[in-house]
């Protein structure tokens, strides 16, 4: 076994703005001796998100940045390949956060057996996955849409976005989605089943917005930041939520945007109409995953929530995929199918 | 009693930026007849109050603005002076969103009986009225301090300030008090019973907050805005609450301060952090009136809660007495004394 090579995706440069491809680095690196205790996994599946672009960045986001020569990060369907460790046998099929690469020892911390039924391994990283459980959360934790009440997502036809607008019409709220181009707005109403659906590259956008939200905005899922965000803020209704989940807009800028500062008219805002603003990220909700789980999975069998996934082939080329997914390139959830001739 | 006559101070002119005495104008009307149902208010405490600024602009806040020639809004103690309404009697003290003026004709709609035990009148419009409600609700249902976290105020000595710092020391938080020059910092400590103090005129002001705050900020109750926000920024803790309850620092700016722009960045720090800001007023949280009467006045009788007060005597000097407590001169709850002679 200890001939085995493991290919891998690094952080060569720290990106300014969009990154380029030569901010990433594939190399190739021998697989270690498995020692006691140890498991080896063999990826099937790597999940490429909007988080990654700030794991790039040399500051601290939620954790520590990706070091420069580091495997990025990210959400992985694996298999165990050869197992040392009396609580995985071999085939176990897991998601680990492994990052970009063909291969990865583990203790086992942190690498979850999964069972998707019916559905293909990669829904493991999508609709029944971080991003399922982020729109869930998010959406019902925070945001509380109560029947008759508009919710407004960006990003629709994402995998969150997605998810958010079609459980906020499960709940009995209004969805009114943006996306990028015809082609996804047209999925926004044809197939997610959203009340509006806006391009976000319109002209006259924050108008078109407007018009599809006639009793004002009570919850916006916030994932995208920018002028969407821009365009939201004076349809906000008073007692509004909005849970933060995602800026990716922001995550390529380098400097501070121009003025004026309107930080300060956006608190008054708050204050007037008395809205909640709450960030989150999935992990704080970790509790919920099973009460997730469980919803998802009748919805999907129910027919009321579908999904889009969108296949990135071979591991050399996640930097191109996760440089378009940051252009909004991706329509549906993007995924690198990374040994596909394993993967189901 | 139609020979009686009102004195009442109307908004002259819209102030731009601070407001001017000549924008408030006192003129003498008289009272009218008392139909049946009504009752007959005599104003004996005005109460002033940041949110007044906000009144005088030409903008929707949470209500209408005052109109031009229209009586300044305002939370008075009366005495009820002649009564038509089966419901009130002559001598009846109450309390009522009658406005800056000696008398008041009222169908009883809004008026409250009050009952302020061994305290003074003007208590109901301070410690134990609208600015005492917010603290308690602001800083109880939102802010939710638990034990050893830190909770930041800022105008720490004013009605609401003063209450958020003691009641986060009742509740085991510790409490970290922000206000205007040395008396008042020093008051903070000694009478209020915070755990430090800092005056937010000094140069190295961001310097000191940090240092107070060596655990970071878990609760910041956001009653003034401006440079204090800003300096609290960066010592905001993961899962931080911010209750907004006032901007003071903006109620009279006319434009929007020059760029950056910072909001995308604190919309950034909002997802890392995870923080929740929540804006609100006082009648959001009516439900809670009882519980907080109850629990303060036992507080008050316990020596947990103080307060101080700041009368300014005569309604003539009322435009005076706002100007001033919107460049923070006031030290306490500024209350209008409008017919002290009957005033106990």
């Amino acid at each position: 076994m200890n001939q085995l090579s493991n290919r891998r995706v690094v952080v060569a440069n720290r990106p300014t703005g969009e990154p380029k491809p030569s901010d990433f680095r594939l190399e190739t690196v021998p697989v270690p001796e498995l020692e006691d205790g140890k498991i080896l996994l063999r990826t099937n599946y790597l999940s490429l998100d909007p988080y990654m672009r700030l794991r790039m960045n040399d500051e601290k986001s939620y954790t520590a940045p990706v070091p420069i020569g580091g495997v990025m990060d990210g959400e992985v369907v694996a298999e165990v390949s050869r197992s040392r460790n009396p609580q995985f046998k071999e085939g176990d099929l897991v998601s680990a956060y492994t990052g970009w690469q063909e291969y990865a020892v583990s203790d086992g911390q942190g690498v979850r057996k999964i069972n998707v039924g019916n559905l293909p391994q990669s829904a493991a990283l999508g609709v029944l996955g971080m991003p399922g459980l982020t729109a869930y959360t998010g959406l019902l934790l925070i945001g509380q849409p109560k029947p008759g009440e508009t919710v407004v997502v960006a990003a629709a036809t994402g995998p969150v976005g997605s998810a958010v607008g079609q459980i906020a019409k499960i709940k009995g709220a209004r969805a009114v989605g943006i996306a990028g181009g015809a082609e996804k707005c047209r999925a926004l109403i044809e197939e997610f089943g959203f009340d509006a659906a806006i391009d976000h590259r319109a002209p006259d956008f924050a108008d078109q917005l407007k018009a599809a939200c006639p009793k004002g905005i009570d919850v916006y899922f916030e994932n995208v930041g920018g002028d969407v965000f821009k365009a939201v803020q004076p349809l906000i209704n008073d007692f509004a939520r909005i849970p933060v989940c995602g800026l990716i807009a922001h995550y390529n800028a380098s400097s501070r945007p121009q003025g004026p500062d309107m930080l300060p008219e956006f608190m008054k805002q708050v204050l007037v109409k008395r809205f909640t603003i709450r960030g989150f990220i999935v992990s704080d909700f970790a509790d919920h995953a099973l009460d997730f789980y469980k919803a998802m999975i009748e919805w999907l069998a129910a027919g009321k929530v579908r999904y889009r996934e969108d296949f990135v082939d071979g591991l050399e080329n996640a930097p191109d995929g996760l440089i378009g997914l940051l252009k909004g390139k991706n329509f549906g959830k993007v995924i690198v199918r990374v040994a596909p001739e394993t993967a189901k």
